[in-house]
């Protein structure tokens, strides 16, 4: 009567810390690794027959070992060797993904310059990747960024929309513009300098939000998909999710105060949400 | 260059409580909604032209104002209002999505008996929805549970999986089995008592768990949703995402003691992740 | 110039699961502990020397290895077991503090009867306690449970408070009246039923949250201290924390819409936050 | 029977969001403020009888409006203007405390240059304050820092500490070293360049941090403390919570790999908790 009509399993949050010695210092990866397999497992889910099942626990001890003998120096690299090393191993999976979340940790800054080996987490910014590959084809490779928190106190309006009974909303022409930016973009081909590519396109991306003369959120995303798509040719298409977290502006007049855009009150709750993909022509 | 292969926009995290005064007691539901738009809104992306744009504040206004008026007993019906509402009222859009958590809260039991208004929040579990229409076609309505945490001490092994040169994971004929479970069920109709029907499929997947001698995750997870469908006909297919939620064994043989089963250490990171879709043959 | 003015130092988020086979089926415990030990551990600061130092890993095997062979069935009494061992091993500490978190794990009901092997976990709320001695001392004993998320729709009012220019607020003579209640009691001695002394005083405040014709959170605050003094003669003293988690009234009047206390909005921040101590006379 | 031994209360999570325009270009300040009140409230707890009580929802206010006029700079100037002001408009106020937290926003830098209006959130960092005044006394000011997340990949060590029957865990002279920071500092006088102070006090923490030859997590927080309060003599004393995040060295020995301190497993829990107060001599 029941019949599996899809599956997928694998190990999540496998956190893992890469040092590199180098010769001036250390360089340092957190990395939170999450691998799935795509197989036929049909006879672990009917039968309770394991046989073909690799244990989530071996992938965990996967991306430790793996690490240790990687010269993968980005995430997007590391994937691909994980994908590699677990479709050759394992003639049962059809296909692999693997996601890969990447923590900030720069170097920190003691009297000016970097300490060699100290560092500093700078923020709740996550780089991430997402690879995938069936037995036989290409890998695909997807770039992200995720929680990146930016705000703009100048340029941003949103005016000249649908007015009806249920309409509470003031236009405005000034108003505070805050995000928590997700970006996802897949290149056109899986063999990149993906760290070089992924700094101009984060760098095109945050350009675009802070020159844009914002009508609406949805206005900005696009300049900033634009923008990403103009400074990096690899990419063929970049979704990007924009949560609008709204700083409402105090009424203040209550209490005989103006209050000339000064002062707000930023939420977290309820929010805008605002999503798109845009792709080459 | 560019163009806007996709999008949707909306309201997320609009939380709303409704108070029931009934003869003998209140009632309370404490909803979470998020509302998302399809539609011709490609000129608010590319021009900053607003004049198809349904404000997000409009849309948390819209569930505030129905809920005062819905008769609407359970979310999936209070979800397929606010879709009809939305489509009614705006020509552009072309789909509506809504999504709604509900949390979970109860009569506080004062001696013995339940109190008619004064409420106990039982635990993390929400119950969930998600509805779907596109204009002129017909509701897709999933219902589903979030975050439901079962665990199991006995009737539960792994075994005769796969070994190789990175496997330290030992088999067990006796293990503790946890998750956090997380089930989608989709109906085939649109019109039915879906407090009911959640109630019974609740049911049928947790006497599945509580009853199944486990040979792995995916077993039990299948066991869980062959049992949902039986039980429930109108269900035409189910999801369930099924972290497992490691509890170590932990070795005491170093300090000279056995430990038979009796004492873990439950871990959040790493987990097993098992996903499967299930559906009528 | 700088002098060690005070210390501690221990091992936090131990967790610990601890499943005990009885004839008729299992029983679950699900413990967080964390040690803090006080004594001479200036040299450790200043010279870096450790010779006095037991280092945290050994507390979280103290955890593990005490919990195989106590029969403490209370965490409070686990507590004590944990500051009698350290205090005995260990010369140099002078004073032992323990903390203990439980969480909820009830047996799960199967067709109304509960299941002897399968668990299920009701809700945020932590039964929790703290645990001090001093070297010759006699053990201090908290008691008290957190996060117990409570709700009234009735018999809750704040008026005649102080209004001033930067008043908004409305008297109401009906209102929610939500929180999140931590409660901690201390008892007059050590040695107890306090697993039966946890369910009645725990009741006591619940009942009169329930029962209580609330003037303000401060009002029935004292009125639910004043509850558990009267049920349970063995506490000294006891201390409530009531986050007002305010539920706000949703103006529907801009909707031509009434709202005689139906539709809420939930929220988070800011909240009120009320706390107080309460003793017997 | 009972009586009231302690109160407060007050307002928490009070978020607030101040936007300065200069000439060459915005401010941003985004606070979360706690208010709490001590005084003579006991009437409101024993009987109901409000008379006596500021409503939460006006200290709410009083954040807002008096950002809206306030010079302040920094967040201990601002606490130190709503302490005032609450005690010159409430004589049955007896004492107020005033805690703040300020998120870290900066500049955008866009091709280099830092970008007048538009921000970025750098980390989970918060810049903190507690200040406290008595009717008639003094205030008392603490300013502190939470959540500062770093990590020393060399020049750490956990040697010669007590082997006991549970000892598990193995010397070693060169560990990693991660810690989220939270430092508290009580200044001698409460008119000082806050500001100022608090970046002196910051920067030695963290040249100790780095430069330190650590013995254990205790050695280096003595050094950190030792440090702050030479490099600013205003501070009278200092106290430094010091969770120790371990990354666990994980063995691939089982697999032919060595590691050299290479590969590490980040762990959140259990914790080390260090703990300490250092005054001047």
């Amino acid at each position: 009567m029941a019949r599996l009509a899809e599956n997928k399993y694998g190990k999540s949050r496998v956190r893992v810390m890469r040092v590199l010695h180098g010769h001036n210092g250390h360089e340092l990866h957190e990395w939170t690794v999450q691998v799935l397999l795509h197989g036929d497992f049909e006879p672990c889910f009917t039968e309770g027959n394991n046989s073909k099942i690799l244990p989530t626990d071996t992938m965990k001890n996967t991306v430790y070992s793996l690490a240790r003998n990687s010269s993968a120096e980005c995430i997007e690299d590391f994937a691909k060797e994980m994908i590699d090393f677990l479709l050759s191993r394992n003639s049962q999976v059809s296909g692999v993904e693997v996601n890969i979340a990447e923590a900030a940790w720069d170097h920190l800054k003691v009297h000016g310059a970097s300490h060699p080996t100290t560092f500093v987490q700078t923020g709740g910014e996550n780089q991430t990747t997402q690879v995938q590959k069936s037995r036989g084809g290409e890998f695909t490779v997807i770039s992200g960024l995720d929680n990146l928190i930016i705000l703009k106190t100048a340029g941003s309006a949103f005016e000249g929309y649908i007015k009806d009974s249920l309409t509470t909303l003031r236009e405005t022409n000034d108003r505070l513009f805050g995000t928590a930016l997700r970006a996802n973009w897949t290149y056109d081909t899986p063999k990149l300098d993906f760290a070089g590519l992924r700094g101009r396109t984060r760098e095109a991306m945050l350009a675009a939000f802070a020159g844009h003369q914002s009508k609406s959120v949805q206005h900005t995303l696009y300049e900033m998909a634009e923008q990403a798509l103009a400074a990096v040719s690899e990419i063929r298409e970049i979704e990007l999710v924009m949560p609008n977290k709204h700083c409402l502006l105090v009424d203040l007049s209550k209490f005989g105060q103006d209050n000339p855009n000064e002062i707000f009150v930023p939420t977290d709750e309820p929010h805008g949400q605002i999503e798109a993909r845009i792709c080459r022509e």
